[in-house]
């Protein structure tokens, strides 16, 4: 394997370039593909490193393409940085398909942290969701020793439990887990993307009284930075953002939606505001992909009926793509911001 | 290998769609770097199929990273296919590192055309600049049996003289060329991005008096679309360009131009129009890139000097890189277009 990062050049990281380590896929809105475009878009240089080159996303059932191997990731990092090319002031990673890519990627990343600590990484633990893990088993110790390296981290509900092992169901359990993420993992800021809102954890959410009606059906969204040392009191500031489920699946929203917080974000005390704007752009582009998706077709996310027929999931998968392109103008403008609720008892 | 296209279902084109098929590289703006992210801009959803994936161009004298072998791209191609997803309804292809990989491609390029003969093809046809080859000799006679698929191709005037055997002096010598072109590999819509404006060439063009003084150092850009059938007189309506020399070389240029004329095709008759918008919005972003590249910094292009300084060379690449991202206003604006000259009396 080519030993990364021997070159000779501590070069100065450059203000608005990011450094983006995922899939990509040919057609379809997962992956780079959700995430690149949208940081170009909001004025970012971004170096696209492809962790895989797929057909489309493993969702249609039917999927393939050469996955970049560790040897090849090693190599490509190793002449990016005897080019002087290695110097992003961020760095977003996402889908890593296996344990030695992850582990030369982290190689990657401890180095320039300790070049640059300033650098921002915003490492989105892309494992699973709703209950299933989509990568090697081995890859979880690996991104749990690397979230000391990560500015910000955008999990999943799922990815939380799998990370700390606090299933979360209650507003104790998500105390519980931050704490974890802040004080035994040492993760700054963290953005859990969409808990499901059970009837426990919405009765402890300070919603103002009439935002959402009982029948509503929500997701929450919080995000939490730790506060700096020397500050008393509450161990982070805690923001809740209430999220309207828009029915059936849709591939890549993570993926979009971490991009967006990354490029958002300016630093300490800015982690709401990033949020807010990623979780309202992303929701105005799925509402648009949902209605889009529903014209002249009314066949719903059913795994029975799927199974009976595979050209059922595969129509529906092309139709429900992120219509990302089409939402240029929404992504640009920053018009979308949702207002977070500060959640001010959260750790008392 | 995977066969291709071998998938039940006769797609209706989506009329938004590009399949985009050349390099990739991470870091910079060649191949897709300098091309999809323009035509997104512009509205459109772009299939992204990556021929390498290197660190950077090979103009930095270093780089690395895997090629997508012929069989990967016939597995990508595959799955496409089966889900449906292979919907174009225009295709650009640029820089294909191998014959094998070529022909694979081509075969899906002559199914799609005989699937859906109105799919607009724009085939650059990447091989070699100033005189030199940089693809394997035996994709020349690929290019030249595909060239009767393509709608519009894009070539530099080093590969006119590939592609036909004429070298591009003088009026005649065009003329020779281009008949080539259309009539004989039956091309309907040809633009030959840059010609080095000879004396006796620059004597033809029907340039209006004091557009330009004799001093000025130019590019020649020509685009013809032959006449339909039935037609009488010339055999193509001619339009040129003169473009102001920048100093210096920069990569990507023309991978930059070719998916501008691409987004800004309309069918017969718009080709002098997306001509122009491609000209000039290309020649702002190199001004743009030319002045920024000067700040602080004077060395020019220079083989002793680079030869004796490999990391000079490096330096040089580096700040050269397009700055597609910083001028995503103009390309997104169209505001940029180049008036070109009828180049009436080009037949007789």
């Amino acid at each position: 394997m080519t030993p990364p990062l021997q070159g000779p050049r501590p070069v100065t990281p450059d203000p608005r370039r990011v450094l983006s380590i995922q899939s990509h896929v040919v057609s379809g809105y997962v992956g780079g593909k959700a995430a690149v475009f949208p940081m170009q878009l909001l004025g970012w240089d971004v170096d696209v490193v492809n962790t895989v080159n797929f057909s489309n996303h493993s969702g249609y059932g039917r999927f393939g393409g050469p996955r970049t191997d560790a040897s090849d990731l090693a190599t490509i990092f190793s002449y990016l940085e005897q080019n002087g090319l290695l110097q992003p002031s961020r760095v977003l990673t996402g889908y890593i398909p296996n344990a030695k890519s992850l582990e030369v990627i982290a190689d990657v990343i401890r180095k320039l942290k300790t070049r640059h600590p300033e650098i921002i990484y915003l490492l989105d633990p892309v494992m699973g969701d709703a209950g299933k893990l989509y990568v090697s088993p081995d890859v979880v110790p690996l991104y749990r020793a690397l979230l000391s390296c990560a500015t910000v981290i955008t999990p999943n509900y799922f990815e939380v439990e799998v990370l700390t092992g606090v299933a979360l169901t209650s507003a104790d359990n998500l105390r519980e887990a931050l704490d974890k993420l802040h004080t035994g993992f040492g993760v700054p800021h963290v953005v859990v993307s969409s808990i499901p809102l059970s009837a426990a954890l919405r009765a402890s959410v300070p919603f103002p009284p009439g935002t959402f009606s009982a029948d509503d059906d929500l997701l929450l969204c919080v995000c939490s930075s730790r506060r700096g040392e020397g500050k008393e009191g509450a161990s982070s500031d805690v923001y809740a953002f209430g999220i309207a489920q828009i029915p059936g699946y849709f591939s890549g929203v993570g993926d979009l939606f971490s991009a967006l917080v990354l490029a958002h974000f300016d630093g300490d005390g800015s982690l709401g505001k990033a949020t807010g704007l990623a979780v309202g752009t992303v929701h105005r582009i799925l509402r648009d992909t949902a209605a889009h998706s529903a014209e002249g077709a009314t066949e719903s996310t059913d795994s029975e009926l799927d199974a009976a027929d595979v050209e059922r999931r595969v129509r529906r998968m092309r139709r429900r793509e992120l219509r990302v392109i089409q939402n240029a103008g929404v992504i640009a403008s920053c018009t979308e911001a949702v207002e977070g609720v500060l959640w001010a008892g959260f750790w008392t």
